[in-house]
């Protein structure tokens, strides 16, 4: 399929590098020239600015930006996307933001004529590279069961969330109460580990217990509990907690907006943010437990 | 084997019946009459007193009350099990406790030749019933090897957790947890749910994701999810609020007592105690929802 | 002096009377018609659109209006006042909004020639009908001594805080610590009486300690403490309970912003916008008290 | 008059010179050697023990100690005051403990005669150096009136709260105001002071707001503000976190025995534990800020 794609960063460029690979014809814009220069190395078309992409033939314009100022600034500005794009062309847009925007330029686009997605993916770098993403989707059936081919090019797990700003909506829902969780594993682990027991027989009880949560069996933030965790090696790699700070953020924003409370996740957000405020916001979100332990302040 | 059993509540009742049907001799104690006539009707022997319990002969003795004072009064007062039983004579409290008084009470009771363990249980009335509890055990190896044949006619899950306190450390940071992530599953399922989401679909995203825990898979708050939930049936039976309250007590308690920060048990603790202020104390404690959605206020 | 006023609410209304009272010439525009009705028969202007304003002779331009977005509206648009506005005429904006957008509509209005300043007050619709409103104001000092006598004739204090924005960020600061206290007033008082102590007794040690704040010696929310409190009245009048969330909501957003915690400021939104979402968000903030008292609830 | 005294530590021995400059005569006894000496010193006489104090002849024995379980030890044992004192003694206790145990103790006094005051103190070891505490008094209306004579040598505002126990439920309530209001004024100082204002500045719009407190009119946490705070000489001196923690800890105690929710009172606990958890405990309890500047940390 003959594909345009804007965003080349971090989390873009390996999603362009699967599609490329995957045999479809790209079509792509970054500001920065390495970026398009490396996917241009690895078989795409450079364009020169956004109109382009926008008339380049694509059947399908992809998004990957890093939040919804540059969403607007791409679909909406005169010079952006819905502007030049023509009537027909599929859109979607995996950057992570608020539902508010996401809805609000996909009935701009729909109103145009183009159907439009929202499908923000959780996995990271390291499934951006695998091809292993989970994306949750937004929009129309016929429009998801059209993209489904063209993500499961880039993820293993495509989940339709229901209609436009859903994948914003499940996505941020999610990243709320884990960032609330992993908050409270490792207060959990830091007290029973502080009254006497071995984290790894603690970890062994939570995990087939009530309290067993995603923080605790498979990322927990007590170091030499899970191989695989950040908690192994210095709370480097992972997601990182500015990461996790804008996701808190969007949720208690949009929390504002439709005047829904969300106690825990405002004081998610702040602890974190008293965290980045001291320098960690680099690390891991697990590094969260840095708080809790005495050896490790 | 002969066993004596003093606390014949909710819990401890069906506790003792499961002891007689798997062929145990039992002495009972408890100070509602009608309680000890139902265990005699079972099998057991009635004992007029604790020291009566306490040289009845039993191998073993197992108590089940309701808080830490009460255990203190069983095992400490005059007429108290210590002041009585034979040298020799194994102690189990499964009594749900601070570390610092299990502590306190097997250390003395070691002093004076009587090994203890504390073996607190999750699984409720219901698993008390069928046999199917979860035992958090503290105490010496050997001692865990004698008592497990036992609680395995009680419960099917036996956990070591470590030396004495630490079956009360385990339970405390897993339900401290618990009570952390059903009220993060809570304001998550709620905050998606009010911005368009469909809950069965929000809660197959969570529980395939990062946000995935015990309280959105296997007992989520939010109607109509999981079948057997408490939240399909008005929030009654479950786990009580005021049980999840006083549990987040020994929790924050302990962590005061330890100079430990549990930021989010403190909150949550508050949470909870504001809805049983308000009158939902008898409540499943996953009813803590009825917070966030307009139409159960 | 000859004056334009945009922006004819609760607050802008009762201001724009006491500039006429004090002699000022007025041209004033509001979207709503009953608005400019009332203020053109106690002797103002009315003007068709902004750029009639901006065009109107005035020497000086006040507005206040309900949030940011309408205050990058009047200024920034195309028909908006400061592409309209003659050089030299000098800006106050009243409302109350983030201390970002108060700086960038500044900065702009400055490079062009139109100096600018932010004045949020505080002292409610009672404070602007007595002309006894408090003025923090933000800008340079010669303007703000070009301004002070004009809005001495709507307040009784004029405080300058420094550079432009500045007023906004001390009113933020402020309603921050406010809504901080008062539920802390309301958790202090609400305990103490639940406790046994007489609500009167209680408000004069605290008020006499190091627990005194203007929430417990001026504005009391527990009933029968201070007479002219809304807690005497039902909790109606006063400060809304939804005002105080949209000043809280914009303390968290410039926290986030500049990357500071704020962990109380975000609880506090949170217990507000709890309250509100059930029904009370139209009473004084005081109300939260509710919360925490059995009769209330 | 004759008067006994038992705890001569940073409190108890100035409030124990102050009666001896009064002119009254006192048996005093503490654990360490060395305060009792200083008091002898001071012309006080030596009791070798409890029983000695209660059966001194003394018409009022005054207490001051560091926590509930000292009062009931001293009071309660089998050495203690109630078994050995005359009938009509009287007795004040100045520890700041639980008012369960303040009203449990008192009206065993009362049962066997001895009429009993709860007396807690404000004011720091500087107050009972100087004579300047405040004395908050719970007890009947005739008993107060006996002792207000004598607390007057020792302090200068005697206040009478009530009933047994209130004068702990009023330092109780006063004190928790207090730990969430310095917690609010760091968080208010530190935003804006980050967001470009002068110190000096916000806090002089503050203390003549809505915000105003004294936490940021007398104790203000932000260094520079007020000369004679904590905050202008490293937050030493003053009145340290670690006792701020213990008294937010009698109030989430005592609010959680009667089923009151204390949300702020709760998370305010948290958050100062968290700074001693970190090394900061003995500092005075402003040192809160450091959370919040980046300077500081």
């Amino acid at each position: 399929m003959k594909i345009g794609f804007i965003g080349l960063g971090n989390m873009g460029a390996p999603m362009a590098s699967n599609l490329l690979k995957a045999g479809h014809e790209l079509t792509v814009f970054d500001l920065m020239q390495d970026a398009v220069d490396k996917a241009v190395s690895e078989g795409a078309t450079a364009a020169a600015d956004i109109p382009t992409v926008a008339r380049s033939g694509a059947e399908l314009i992809i998004t990957m930006l890093p939040a919804a100022r540059h969403v607007k600034g791409v679909y909406l500005d005169e010079d952006g996307l819905l502007a030049h794009v023509p009537k027909g062309v599929h859109l979607i847009d995996s950057s992570t933001i608020d539902p508010m925007t996401a809805r609000d330029v996909a009935a701009k686009a729909a109103a145009q004529g183009n159907p439009m997605l929202d499908a923000p993916v959780s996995g990271g770098t390291g499934g951006a590279q695998a091809g292993t993403l989970t994306f949750m989707v937004g929009g129309e059936d016929q429009e998801f069961a059209f993209a489904r081919p063209v993500l499961e090019n880039m993820g293993r797990n495509i989940v339709h969330c229901g209609a436009a700003g859903n994948g914003q909506v499940a996505k941020m829902a999610n990243n709320m109460l884990l960032g609330i969780s992993m908050i409270g594993a490792a207060e959990a682990m830091s007290l029973g580990v502080s009254m006497g027991m071995d984290p790894e027989v603690l970890a062994g009880v939570i995990n087939t217990s009530s309290g067993r949560c995603w923080s605790t069996d498979t990322y927990n933030p007590y170091p030499g509990v899970i191989e695989t965790a950040p908690s192994n090696r210095g709370y480097t790699g992972g997601f990182g907690m500015d990461l996790m700070i804008k996701d808190l953020g969007l949720a208690t924003e949009a929390a504002k907006a439709t005047g829904q409370p969300v106690v825990m996740g405002g004081l998610a957000q702040q602890l974190y943010q008293s965290m980045s405020f001291e320098g960690h916001g680099h690390l891991d979100f697990s590094a969260i437990i840095k708080r809790y332990m005495k050896d490790e302040e």
